[in-house]
């Protein structure tokens, strides 16, 4: 299987070979996003990801213990950066339709590997849901469901406030979460980097559909709002 | 890994064994479903799909080459099973909002078994995109990728007929039939059957939400279409 373009980029923008353990993490991090956000996770073999980054099964190893303990990685990875970018923006913007706009809009505003990495996100999470044996695996992938336990949490409650303030009327907060995330996942089931269409065509289409989603006008997709 | 409660029940429905090519067929699909769809694909092993069915693994083969083109069965089944609801509905009911809401409503019209069946086929859905070098496997995924594309071109005729009419704003009609059935699937990636939400529940919050991003009023879902 050809190593994805994302991987040889990155190779080369690194030039030499890593030497600290947390940039080797890393490293092995972004190849595997790029692996399977393009072949796929079920047709990526775990040791064309260690050839690719030039490491060993025994070296590997150290850093994770197999395929599905890096893929819970990353997935608690981008859930850590949705999370932090919605608390941001949350708290530094009062006016909860300003809030809204500019949450939505973040989603969108992607690198090409940040793309890789929601595809893997929506194209595996069935697999958050199985407990597993190894205790590596399992707290990686208990710290991604809990992850994404609390951005739906954290996105019912800011929905609240926006029923609360009568911005968007009232409904079932986690059902409306669940909707407005769906459909924003959605896009990583189809959507490539480099395809025919470009991120921001799809960010304009989606947002206004998430904009209808919770009542709202389209127009509001191009809010500017106040500076701080 | 302990027997799906569905293929249990199927079992237990069938009584004796069954003779036919053709049953054993729809023996080994609905198990196949019933496991993938509740311990999900990755996690199921296929030796015991054919355990649960009775069958060894000779006689498994003369169905189904492996796991795989098994999956690819499911799913080119199931998107059969809406290509005929959307053609049928679409054709008896001229009208285009009776047609629509029609369309939307048999989306939730189902069994426990055809709810483990759209886990399926969404939570893999990654798997339809990636060539595969066994003969048997290739049809099966080329034939399944072939409906997901009518459904979807389906879907967006009726969707330009609509926008034609003036029903619905103009709008990129396969952008419009994403968003729509993007939503749609993100259902069952978390519903189940027998949780704590009925289905009917479900339906009622999603039907509105997709009506919405037609720019449709709600109350279109309760809408009685005259009969034909």
């Amino acid at each position: 299987m050809p190593a994805p373009r994302q991987a040889t980029r990155a190779a080369r923008a690194d030039g030499r070979p890593r030497t600290s353990s947390r940039s080797k993490r890393e490293g092995i991090l972004s190849t595997a996003t790029a692996y399977f956000g393009e072949h796929g996770y079920e047709d990526t073999k775990w040791a064309d990801v260690a050839a690719a980054v030039g490491i060993g099964s025994t070296a590997l190893y150290h850093y994770f213990e197999s395929k599905l303990h890096c893929l819970y990685v990353i997935m608690a990875d981008a859930l850590e950066s949705f999370q932090s970018d919605f608390e941001r923006i949350t708290t530094e913007n009062e006016d909860f339709l300003d809030a809204l706009v500019l949450v939505l809009r973040s989603g969108y505003e992607l690198t090409d590997q940040e793309v890789l990495r929601n595809r893997v996100l929506v194209a595996e999470q069935g697999l958050v849901g199985i407990t597993r044996q190894s205790r590596r695996e399992e707290e990686a992938r208990a710290l991604a469901r809990a992850r994404t336990r609390d951005l739906e949490f954290a996105w019912a409650t800011f929905l609240v406030r926006g029923m609360e303030q009568g911005h968007i009327p009232k409904a079932d907060a986690r059902l409306l979460t669940r909707a407005v995330l769906g459909l924003y996942n959605s896009v990583w089931h189809w959507y490539r980097p480099r395809g025919t269409m470009g991120l921001e065509e799809v960010a304009d289409f989606f947002i206004r559909r998430q904009l209808a989603l919770l009542s709202l006008p389209a127009e509001l997709a191009e809010r500017t709002p106040e500076a701080d």
